[in-house]
């Protein structure tokens, strides 16, 4: 089997949680969610079986959804919600 | 297939989390959450194929219900809860 | 079909998250939830179609539970809690 | 059918959040949670119909457990943690 | 039918949230969300029933394990994150 | 059967939330829920069997990243966000 490359393995790309923008912030939170899917499973032919299922299934998209929004709240909250 | 168009796949349209109102906070939570949901699955007949279950399964409607929530507590923090 | 009235789909009824008890506060938190049902979901005859899951299914009434809890943690914390 | 007493459907008795101690303020979460399900269904029949469920099914246990949580984290704020 | 002895009803045992460790902090989690199950279902025959699937199957321990990150970012928040 | 070793079943690994970066706050997100999960089932020989589910089944691994952000909203709090 084929595993994921080192660099979609990290768990925090560019090791920070401040971004210039939200929408940058939003863009951080599918990455911080993807990257730890990667690492619970490295193995690209199971990911990409999976993948499917993500994107069409409405039950696991909406769970996917979900999950960005905790990731964002967090994300927000460090970035003192770009207010100024 | 077609895809969804550009100002669809925007994250976080208009760039900011602070709106003028409780009610434009709430608007731009459900907005959060739809173009989440775009970003993930792009390709519009798929996204119209899963449509009727969200709005017409109680169980389904209730999931999109629950991350609205969590947007909007993210977005209610950011603009200080339109206290003053 | 017969689609809600539009003051059932205002999202913040009042527009406001401040509440003078926290009795008001809870109802305002089913309200919210409430509001953004419609707003998915603003054709009456499916909306009461799925009514009888939601209050007669035990697992979907604790779904409704569960979101009003975190409707009303934003509410509360908006409000300082009704400390003073 | 038997409609549940009106003492039942205040959805914050005592209409505060504070309370003297830990133990207090979790038993207060229970209620809020109980409460929110005699408003959303007050019918007395369906209600204990649906409560072996609750109890005995070990996934509707932990979806009740995982509610009051919740609330007991918005108790725990209202009250500094009931730090002094 | 066996019921729970009086000291594994008690919700918050010690009645208080502080502790000395995050060690500490995250078996009093553990704690929380036990005696939460114990007030809901207070038959010992009932809850040893069900034990086998919480710890064996893949979902329900899933939950457990959200239910006590929840309760332990309350117990954290309540000990300052124990940063002194 | 044969049980975790000691070490897997601390519940906070080094007993402390602060880390020197954002990627080790994630890895000790991680780490927190694993623990956890040793912690509610010790027995090495049932983790390893429900283990293929959590790590192929897109809805298991969803909510194992679930966890996860909740368990990193804690942490990155209690770091503040690393911000300085």
């Amino acid at each position: 089997m084929s595993r994921l490359p080192d660099d979609l393995l990290v768990l925090v790309p560019g090791n920070s949680l401040l971004t210039a923008t939200p929408e940058e912030g939003r863009a951080l939170a599918l990455t911080l969610a993807r990257h730890t899917v990667h690492n619970i499973q490295p193995e690209l032919d199971i990911l990409q079986g999976g993948r499917p299922n993500y994107s069409t299934d409405p039950q696991a998209l909406m769970h996917a959804v979900h999950v960005i929004a905790i990731e964002f709240a967090t994300i927000a909250a460090a970035n003192n919600y770009w207010r100024s």
